[in-house]
């Protein structure tokens, strides 16, 4: 639906037997890409347990808040691909009820790394800071420590966050990636104000049987004060905890416990149990409706009695959405609503406070404030400056191994154009890096199409990179420069999401490259020629001859070959009739001299299309 | 994105010269249907007023509540088309925040009854029930006021609203349709809780300087206390003004006035001025952020500290959503994320307070439960039972003037085909019904292409009715039948989206129908030939002889002429070639005798299509 950077035809399939190729000059990144390693988010509850009522009542609406515009600091634990896109409707459902500044600390491994610093400084949310800190450098603090909890070391890291967040930095919320908010996280910060002098930790009780230690024979959970403490929401008093020496602490209770214990079972929430039944002193109890804990026999509902009550949903059922609980489909409904939600909607200034505005704002809106309104390319310029949000990898990815000649295909798509991949990943057995435009809601579509899709989801090579649509044009320069950043190999193949590639052009391009010595010797260009049907329904040719027989019978085109009116012929129009009878005659690669070919990284314009940003392909 | 129901080829531009013409037996409707009269909802606001500050400090937090699952009552007066679609945005909000049972009492015309009664019905949310009222019945009480205000008469409702109301309402808040809320509408009924025993009336000051009177030179508003109050929240003590006397104080006071005021200018508001002016104990002056009102040079701000001080925003300046205010992005983004909300979402159970489920409910989780999920059509027939929202007549629309022998198009799609629209404009002059499976967000991207389109917008006989998507399939026996339900014409013609009929189809269906004398007299349907083309590219034949030259040029095809692995044969391959033949000769309509017609409301089935929801097509 979305009006296209050049007019398409209606449901063109037009068929490509090979396009540009491009001798970029990538290399693979320094960081390799590693598999999801699971993110610090779930401690499985087991079922039933006699009684599930909070100490404290949870407080109604007389909650009180911190000082307007005080800033609050949030810690988050988070690895890999599918943490990184769990934690983003968890930083959604907070901004949608926040009206603090916030200040979010990601402890996060390379992959979440590289997706979220993307993601946050595109995104551009006035008054939220971003701080991140390597996760590899807690390892050694934790590594000791034998875990039998999937999430791995990571689900460790809460235990010394201390030794990686800034000395100055006082108190501190920290968070699990499935959690979903329901409230103003200003309310829960102001639960620091309950606590004693002696009080370092603020913690919502487990909603499970699990530290009663009566779930199943020889079940020997670690030590815990009654049912336990849930790790999922923490309050943390991080100068408090530097005076009371944690370090040593936590510690000397695990390696005590560890002399009987084989491994922690629930992560660093053993650890932490074990510490507070040994100093109960340190613990402030939370009203239990600040992590109502799912699971399929929680005992969660003895805490809210109606959904007013709600404040902080943690998903720490394996089970995820798919949780059976008699009040599921509420939850399920406020997590589909922010999981769908815009997130260009949360850019709103947070008014009433001043803020430091995100990096670059300030020169976008002066470069907007530029804009001549009467300039008949006023929409396009518009768009040019509009700053799109970009998740890249946003689905699970295993970068190809290194190798010299490989070539990454790289193509830009929106929605209607996703019945498209299968057909490409059939014809194109290489990597590939592929931008979506899409909306938040689309890009769950997306997620589940590819899930769906035998073809696709057997593909760990290719790398979709959703970028949010925002503003009625297509960014075409845009897409397909996110899409070619991404790319790993030495090579990229541009392509528009409407060609399909020969099925042994992947093939024949490597060699090509290799048997011609283009490697890091010389910019050069791989140049195949590109026809065009106008059936709807056409065998692919399988064959060079197939390919010529069908030119013959008018069945294929080349791009200058019919007349039409479609601004495509700028971008196509560049095979002279004698070039093409070369090349249906030559029977391998030729050299031939640079032309009209440009590579310009200004965008096209109205009213009238510019060969600046087209595809050139000479046969 | 949607599977569809039947497959459909990539891109198929397939060509219709004709279809099945079914001589229906709908009659026009009864009621019918009005331009938009305008909803009751704004108040402009005009600029600059030396001071905005409320007379309470906006309240923070410490709100008290109604008792737990209290319900509450909402009126609220709509008239006309677009309020129709405008009250949906203020039911979002409103259901998003909510946490007690709500019930809506709307005072509708004609129009916005038919649509509001069937988008509630289809809607189904728990804990919300809504009364209709006949704003007709309330027009005699106020059709003796001059009014200026664009609203008209509907405008003056509010004033009435006790003649209509169940006589046992005790309390009511009313509202326009051009508020949204950003916090629990509890909160607000809280407030009737601050009334002193006198008090029957809960205002917000206005926040312009309108009823000041030093807008321009002799700028005679009517009087009012200071500023005046905004009416578009009312807090209404419904049985201490029936005790008051409310109806009799009213009218005094306005035919008083109106022996020196020629009309009222902004309607109900210059009259609750006047009364309260002369009777100012029976006003409650609520806090500002109960109604923030947006304009260009609004004081507003001066009431809200902060984000987190607004309760409801009201859109009060006849530019709406193009209002020029300094924290206008905010409020845009608010109102966005409800304009594009997902209300499927609402449909989430109010737990804690028991509540009648919504007629039909227990029925439809009846039968949900007694499906066999190892049945290989489960999702098929789990999708016929899906109760889908349905919008109808979503964009301005004027029913045709009353024809015997005129015929409907009917048509259903999403948002893949949106394309299409424009060229079924141009090759079909006479009334459509068009059913669009879309979600919410994309009926505001659908608005807007039918507001850019100059075809789309000229045509005022064109019936958009949107049904709202859920699940994963497309859902194309309820999307026709919501179409044909909404055809106004005594016949109709039903269709694909993906045909283009003949030019002259119009004229010559309806002239067919005169002169065979079909009307009334049986049951018949006129059988037009249906032809395919495989290009995407195509020049529309002008006649039959330009389209029997395509066939014989192999450039179009009947449906059984040509093999073909697609499901869609079994909808069009009957065909045979003698009758063909047959159609091609003759100059005129022959009878056919009645064969192979399925006319089935059975769903089709998987795992091979039936044809009994095909349309069946004879040349």
């Amino acid at each position: 639906m979305l009006p296209r950077g050049r007019s398409r035809a209606l449901g063109a399939a037009v068929l490509l037997l090979g396009l540009l190729l491009l001798v970029g000059l990538f290399l693979l990144g320094g960081d390799p890409w590693a598999e999801d390693v699971g993110g610090s988010c779930c401690h499985p509850t087991p079922p039933e347990l006699p009684d599930g009522r909070p100490s404290r009542p949870a407080s109604r609406d007389g909650a009180s808040r911190p000082p307007r515009c005080q800033l609050l600091h949030v810690a988050i634990v988070c690895a890999g691909l599918n943490s990184s896109r769990e934690v983003v409707t968890l930083v959604k459902s907070m901004l949608f009820y926040r009206k603090n500044p916030l200040h979010l600390h990601l402890v996060t491994d390379a992959v979440a790394r590289s997706i979220l610093e993307m993601l946050f400084r595109t995104w551009m949310v006035p008054a939220l800071g971003v701080s991140f800190y390597d996760a590899d450098q807690l390892k050694p603090h934790i590594s000791w420590i034998p875990n039998k909890h999937y999430s791995g070391l990571y689900g460790l890291m809460k235990l010394v966050l201390l030794s990686v967040l800034p000395p100055g930095l006082a108190q501190v919320i920290v968070l699990d990636t499935d959690v979903t908010f329901a409230a103003d996280i200003a309310e829960l910060w102001a639960l620091f104000a309950d606590f004693s002098d002696k009080q370092v930790i603020g913690l919502v009780e487990n909603q499970s049987d699990w530290y009663l230690g009566n779930l199943w024979k020889n079940h020997r959970p670690w030590p815990a004060l009654g049912r336990g403490f849930n790790t999922g929401v923490i309050l943390l008093w991080l100068d408090r905890l530097r005076h009371e020496g944690w370090e040593q602490m936590w510690q000397l209770t695990a390696r005590r416990e560890l002399l009987t214990q084989p491994a922690t079972s629930l992560a660093d929430q053993d650890i932490f149990n074990a510490v507070i039944k040994e100093h109960p002193g340190l613990v402030q109890s939370l009203p239990c409706v600040w992590n109502v804990q799912l699971s399929d026999h929680t005992l969660a509902e003895r805490c809210y009695l109606e959904a007013a009550d709600l404040k902080v949903i943690h998903w720490n059922s394996p089970k995820k959405l798919q949780v059976k609980n008699k009040d599921a489909e509420f939850f399920r409904n406020l997590y589909l609503t922010f999981l769908g939600y815009d997130g260009n909607l949360l850019r709103r200034e947070l008014f009433g406070c001043p803020s430091q505005p995100p990096t670059g704002a300030e020169e976008l809106q002066h470069s907007l404030a530029q804009l001549d309104e009467e300039d008949t390319c006023f929409e396009f310029r518009q768009q040019q400056l509009t700053m799109h949000r970009v998740h890249i990898t946003f689905l699970p990815h295993k970068p190809p191994p290194p190798q010299p000649h490989d070539v990454t295909l790289v193509a830009q798509l929106s929605m209607d154009r996703l019945q498209m991949l299968e057909a490409l990943c059939r014809h194109w057995p290489g990597p590939m890096s592929l931008a979506l435009y899409l909306t938040d809601a689309e890009a769950q579509q997306f997620l589940h199409f590819v899930e769906a899709s035998p073809v696709l989801s057997a593909r760990q090579d290719v790398a979709y990179h959703v970028v949010y649509r925002e503003g009625p044009l297509y960014p075409v320069n845009q897409l397909r420069n996110v899409a070619l950043a991404q790319a790993l190999t030495p090579y990229v193949f541009l392509s528009d999401i409407d060609f399909l590639p020969a099925h042994s052009l992947y093939d024949y391009l490597r060699a090509s490259i290799e048997q011609l010595g283009l490697g890091g010797l010389r910019k050069a260009a791989l140049v195949v020629p590109a026809f065009e049907t106008l059936r709807y329904r056409f065998s692919f040719p399988r064959s060079k001859a197939e390919l010529l027989d069908l030119l013959d019978a008018g069945a294929l085109y080349t791009f200058s070959g019919r007349p039409t009116t479609s601004p495509m012929w700028w971008c196509h129009a560049t095979v002279p009739a004698t070039t093409l009878a070369l090349w249906a005659s030559a029977g391998t690669r030729w050299p031939i001299p640079w032309s009209w070919m440009h590579r310009s990284t200004s965008s096209w314009c109205c009213p009238r299309p510019s060969p600046s940003t087209c595809h050139t392909r000479q046969a």
